[in-house]
């Protein structure tokens, strides 16, 4: 097996690209694929202040590697989500990475800001571990790029996350996820940031080799309360896909892409803003300020920021 | 297991449907659902003629069978593709289903009418058997319907056949095929018979037991030119995703069905006559006179119809 662009020992094989290549060549592939996906898809322009969500897993931290690499001025926001164990030894995995490069870093722990984690709040609230952390993520994530002043959030969506909520979403035809779900989300609010997925065109198996290869040290332990089979029976069926005709996850992604204009959208209308916190909502009260008042008694959200309501 | 209806011994399980059936319930649950599908997708109209394709296979076969019994008056029609061995096992079957019921049975042989099969014109012509073969028999069967006066063209299409289709439809994005594929497509051309589709909400498995139940003696054996890995990789995705979230198959179609009408639709224009025999084509010459033709070395197609051209 042997390289496609220079002829040495190829290390990988990419099916859905015919093409073998070598480590070097492989690695200046991935960058160009996620210099393509960013100009072709216009997430970023020049100069803006990203800030990447780190989970401490393989994606978030070949994201961070990439977009400085590609010579971008990224910052890094790790949140702690008080799963014991687990959430210790991510945040040990984002912290080594993000002090061997000397790179800044923005912490955020649900322990000693709200006084407990996700899944004790959740037990409380007898609601599903998986669903709070979500609700939660995003709004802290998006609160916090905005108070900070980013002008984007950049996540580590791969092809894989991407194709197989793609399929979530046709195979239940939800047209207003459809209508949305894309590399980049617009900030169609001025108190929102945009949402930039840069690596939406590079595939688990890529992003893995491009961590193994880079010697980055991730995280590599499933979260103890991981989603069941949904999402990963739709990863299967592409996989699956995939097998018997490579390139089937990229092409299905990509001519989604060119043709969603037909599903009708609706994303921004009726957002208000939370008569707790000030932060968007299209209800009265956000869903994070009615978490916290469920969980403690009080509604007592994150400090309201001054940028915030008036 | 209990049946759900009437408490004796079930036979099979139901997960998509959360329910299990003794045999005579499931019986009367498959006909209630073709005939559910047919009002509700308007497939027939009182007292029309419906001509169906049988194959021979479990499909065509269970189809006739529950057309009869909830009161349509149908007939049957046969294409012999000749294909060695196959397709006279395949005669047999239907043959043998017909005398039986001594229903009325249309056959056309390709031996008999064009001099030679499927794989022997394929093997001259230098093209796969299979596109050729689903060439010929959609000309075959939409002019047999419709020089022959029926109003309404069935075919055997289950929920398997029609989920693989919508999903290799979708994840290609081929927004003029996912326009018009529906349980119905209507006569949009004098010339063209309507086709229906009334197992279209009958998945595989629940056809091959009504087949079993009511000891239809179907023919089993897979076509030799069977296609590829294509719609079988789509059939298997679409299994697991039903492992997994039993009810998937059938609201991944359903739902699609409701959503249908955002996909543009260009099905009718440019249909014209075919300079050779006068049946409808989007070209000068219709595909299937090209391909006797080339075959033939002469234009030689069926008999051109009185009821044709002027």
């Amino acid at each position: 097996m042997k390289c496609k662009k220079c002829g040495n020992k190829a290390v990988i094989r990419l099916r859905a690209h015919h093409i073998s290549l070598c480590c070097e060549d492989f690695l200046s592939f991935v960058l160009n694929r996620v210099q393509q996906t960013i100009k072709r898809y216009k997430l970023f322009v020049p100069k803006e202040r990203i800030v990447v969500a780190v989970s401490g897993g393989k994606d978030s931290l070949a994201l961070f590697d990439i977009l400085q690499r590609l010579g971008y001025p990224v910052e890094g926001f790790h949140l702690d989500l008080g799963i014991d164990g687990f959430s210790q030894r991510a945040r040990e995995a984002v912290e080594a990475f993000f002090v061997e490069r000397e790179a800044p870093l923005h912490l955020y722990s649900l322990n000693e800001n709200i006084g407990a984690g996700v899944p004790k709040i959740a037990s409380q609230l007898r609601r599903s571990p998986c669903s709070l952390c979500g609700l939660m993520r995003r709004y802290i994530m998006n609160r916090f790029a905005w108070e900070k002043g980013f002008s984007a959030l950049a996540t580590g969506h791969n092809l894989d996350d991407e194709g197989a909520a793609l399929l979530g979403n046709v195979t239940r035809w939800q047209i207003g996820y459809l209508a949305r779900q894309a590399p980049l989300l617009p900030a169609f609010h001025p108190r929102l940031v945009k949402k930039a997925k840069p690596l939406a065109l590079v595939s688990e198996r890529e992003v893995l080799a491009y961590c193994i290869l880079r010697a980055i040290a991730y995280h590599e332990e499933q979260c103890p309360h991981a989603k069941g089979a949904t999402s990963r029976s739709h990863k299967e069926a592409l996989n699956l896909l995939e097998y018997y005709s490579p390139g089937s996850k990229i092409r299905f992604y990509q001519e989604f892409l060119k043709h969603q204009g037909i599903f009708p959208d609706s994303a921004s209308q009726g957002l208000q803003e939370c008569a707790v916190c000030g932060f968007l909502t299209t209800r009265e009260r956000c869903q994070f300020c009615e978490v916290l008042e469920h969980y403690k008694g009080s509604p007592l959200p994150m400090r309201r920021s001054e940028a915030g309501k008036g």
